[in-house]
């Protein structure tokens, strides 16, 4: 590839807007408040009781703030983890938030088709943005996997495929199956972690050690993704309690998710130190496996898991994590030529998968008599005659059909994006800025440069 | 201006002091607890279930999280996104934070004089704390038009007038007109641009290329700002829904804003790169334009725009907005010798007044066929009598009356700024922290430092 | 200690891990979800109107919006609040992080015991986090004392007593005394503060001044060091009001804290100004004490303090953290040997024990008639007999009887934590990330490098 080919002209102005003229088409054509959205139901005043009683149950103020925990995490969390490589920080903060802002819009489109539409409309409200924001986090997990070796372009045809399947996916598991999956450890986890890992597989770079150098943190940008990780960790609770049944679900999901960060941190420091060299913490580790609880407790957070039991999900999700960044990173890099950048399969994928599995367990497991009345809140099929060793089969086969779709997704469009027209940069130019952003000078370059004239000055003066 | 003329030891002490004391003793004597947050109605008991339920439906569960959300727009937003500059990063975080807290504070007291007064007292609460904090938002908006080229002291003077004129135009507006203007695209973003492009303007420098070299970023400094630019993105669903009526148009606005700002994000990219040196993306474009989304849903986000609409209207405010950025501030700069340092004209100025249009045509176009019984609640006086076209034309003249306010109040307070007795700095040390801030040295000095001595050495030897 | 003491291969994950499990068995016996988390209760269906309504009055939706600021302020305030050292970032967010992930487990136990048993079992939902998060703030405050001077497992084993001790002492005002301390203006941050600075007198390092040339920021760690102190700024109002009782106090409370604050920065940096070098603003005082009217409000903030009262002490509070920086930290670390790294005397300290005095003015000046019938929700003591100056007494006697507790607590604990086992690092090691983590190679090194090969070819050349 020529160094015209990265550039992005006329390429990325012309998807865009095509991308957001066919949005805004068929949002025209198909989307609708939904009823407490609208304006012909709900109407607030400071003094009608009984009007203000019914504005004061619209959604809006039992879902809104877990919904901006999520954005945050979709927009801050994922974005600024991501800028821990040297030189990619505005790719990696600019292309999450570009890919971000797409998939968002196209999500909402993709989950109202398969599973919202009423009346030939998608119905959209503070739920609907939810959604569209985890399927928005799937896209941006695979991103992860691919960080530094795509160019905007591919990463939005990916967004247009990968939020696809993911819709069909969701489709399958929640509204087919009655799978129970609320904070998407199969959906969100699993599915974007095996869908980028096999993009990133097809597009293998036998080459890719001529940008090694770059491919590497510094002292500050590595302080910038703890800003990413923290956010992530802090507002878990809410991303895995966000859509839940109201009431005590929700209540327990988010402490659930509270319990099981706060083991897998512990375990994640004890599990850093023991493998790293020389007995110190490394900072990929704590960046990314502190999280792996979040992810873990993604299915069964809703259930009766209790919280010792999240927290020893929690814990065993730091452990594996670490150790799949340490020992088994490497050799799906050198045996399998999956060149996973930000380690998503140890983050996203292999957690995902211990989350489903003990989503399966936890719902072979449940019984009226420890649910109560929460019984059809959890497991409304149960209710409905199923056993709850057939919620559990359906569970596990859920993370198969999920794996399934993941990986041969992944295998067709990573082909796709192989097309050589989308401006991808060459294996010397991954993981640098400076091919798709404007970078400026650096200050301390002026400090050099100041030195390099006294140098000069001294040498003269020697010289002469 | 000498050197001296600079130091804040004693200036910025007695500012300080005495505005506090007058804001003490104002508050004193003007202000109470509204009826939601003083000790005599609501007594909340985990017990008492109809007390309780009294207290469940205070203003502040309803409320408080949008105002914490805007409150992070304020301090972290405005605060981070003006860190770009690399050598004016203590001074944009930390005027910022000085201003807004001292603005929050005489704004409950003008806000609640010209529109809050009950029985001679100014009542507050969580929807005073907003609108103070709104206030306080056209004040930093203005403050990026003069950052860098301003004492601490000249700006605190600047909030003192902007503030009040603030309130005057909202009062004209809002309550004396019916102006609707939730998300204030006339009375924040129109208001507080076109005041501070006056004041840049009658404070205008010659020589300001004297300074040039700093006024530019660096690569941290980008992601510093990107920090501010994100959090002002994902929370603006919550500004412009922050006052309006509970239920769904609260619900409804957030959602509007949430899909303009989408739009916008998008046609930002596309334009960024279509105008930018060789196809590359310009950090000040991502940072800025990508939010005129949100300013320009500020007037019609609480209407029925629907989500396309929303769309349209936040594809557009990203197109012009980079369209300023790109061609028309080095216009502004040269033939009308305004300084607009962060380009609030394109983020505030251009997408404000395009807001304000779109609420103007939409309010022209409001039927209570598509509103249904909300009607009420986003036009209260469509209900007394006034037409859909009136209301449209109220909106108009309220773009212009806010246009006149803005512009002669900014003129009259520019010239009261370029008195020589605030400690403005020079126009060589413009964009420097050093002048007002004790500045640590750099890290990297010490490197430079170890490499100079090791030069002196070789130097040394080789001359001997 | 040589090298090989500070090496944590071994040491780490072992009390990691057995910290972890004895949590883990501990809540497996002794923890439940309380009433409001289980399953027994409460059940949320969109369409059944009646047990929709009493999902909706969870204490979830109440509570849970404050708790995620309170975690904010926790993971994300204290922990980049303390990065403003140069070479010790990854320490200050990552150590701050472990110690707050162990804390609030530990905690969630030892308050779960002194006060809050039912029928043997601890039980949890929002509040009992929101406590546990509390507990945990007053671990990072003491850890701000010996910030760079210590172990991971010293912190470890601090938090395990300093937790235990937190407990005892808040069961004794709380439970035993009814000592009003919404805000933990005594519980924590006075109990903290003094713990940690008798912690960090007994470690007392003579020959500190070898590490000397790292205890000080950059210009970077400044700017990530006001990402913390905004965070805990903006969201010191959600924080004194997190655990009050709902309705008018807790809307009064959170707006109290706001003016505090306000007044606070004004006068921080009135006194910052007057009392640094030439005139300039000194950062370490607007990082810290313009928090310092957040800490002073934690008592009275509750009461109906008024909001001039409120601003009368937050202006107070910053006076006297100013002046503490300023000429008191000086002296403790001169005269009595107090080597408090982040200065957590004068924010958490002095203006802890000024929050308990105006707490204990305000409780002995509170009559019914101010307070209406929301006197039983702040003073649930004075309706059942006991006077307003006795309360006033009582929470008087509570600051003595926590300056007990935190002294002598951190007198025993300073002595375990002297045991040369934990790993301690060395007087020349202080501040320094390398000793306990992976520290990235530098960016700009390369450019030094490049530039120290040029001088030698110039040398070279020369020399020939």
């Amino acid at each position: 590839m020529t160094e015209t080919a990265t550039n992005m002209r006329l390429k990325l102005p012309i998807t865009c807007f095509i991308l957001e003229i066919i949005l805004i088409i068929l949002f025209g054509v198909l989307v609708e408040y939904d009823h407490d959205t609208g304006a012909s139901k709900d109407h607030g005043h400071g003094n009608n009781s009984s009007s203000t009683h019914s504005a004061y149950e619209n959604e809006f103020y039992y879902r809104y703030p877990s919904f901006q925990d999520v954005h945050v995490m979709i927009f801050i969390g994922f974005g600024f983890l991501m800028t821990f490589l040297q030189r990619y920080g505005f790719s990696s903060v600019g292309f999450n938030f570009l890919i971000a802002a797409f998939s968002l819009q196209w999500a909402t489109l993709m989950q109202g088709f398969f599973h919202g539409m009423k009346g030939g409309k998608i119905h959209v409200g503070v739920l609907s943005m939810i959604n569209a924001d985890f399927c928005t986090g799937s896209v941006l997990i695979s991103f992860g996997a691919v960080l530094g070796k795509t160019s905007p372009i591919q990463l939005l045809i990916m967004a247009i495929f990968e939020v696809t399947l993911f819709a069909v996916n969701e489709y399958i598991l929640v509204t087919i199956l009655g799978t129970r999956d609320a904070g998407g450890s199969m959906t969100i986890h699993t599915f974007g972690a095996y869908f980028g890992l096999m993009v990133t597989r097809i597009l293998y770079r036998p080459h890719l050690d001529k940008s090694k150098h770059k491919n590497s943190s510094v002292y500050h940008s590595d302080l910038f993704a703890m800003i990413g990780t923290l956010y992530l960790w802090m507002f878990w609770p809410s991303f895995n309690s966000a859509i839940t049944e109201h009431g005590a679900p929700q209540h327990r999901t988010a402490l659930n998710t509270y319990y099981s960060l706060a083991a897998c941190t512990m375990s994640t420091y004890a599990m850093s130190a023991l493998t790293a060299h020389d007995g110190k913490l490394d900072m990929v580790h704590i960046q990314n496996a502190a999280l792996a609880g979040g992810v873990a407790a993604g299915t069964a957070g809703e259930m009766m898991l209790t919280p010792s039991g999240s927290m020893i999900v929690g814990f065993l999700a730091g452990v594996i994590s670490v150790l799949g960044f340490k020992y088994l990173s490497p050799i799906l890099e050198e045996k399998l030529k999956i060149q996973d950048t930000c380690g998503i399969h140890n983050l996203h994928g292999m957690p995902g998968v211990l989350g489903a599995i003990v989503g399966a367990v936890t719902s072979a497991l449940a019984t009226k008599d420890v649910y109560g009345e929460g019984f059809k809140d959890v497991f409304p099929d149960l209710e409905e005659g199923r056993t709850s060793s057939m919620q559990g089969s359906i569970q596990a086969i859920s993370l198969a059909i999920t794996l399934g779709i993941a990986l041969l997704g992944g295998l067709i469009v990573g082909f796709i994006l192989k097309l050589p027209v989308f401006g991808a940069p060459d294996d010397a130019s991954c993981f640098e800025d400076s091919i798709y952003w404007e970078v400026p000078g650096e200050e301390e370059k002026s400090h050099d440069n100041e030195l390099a004239a006294v140098m000069t000055e001294e040498s003269e003066k020697l010289n002469s």
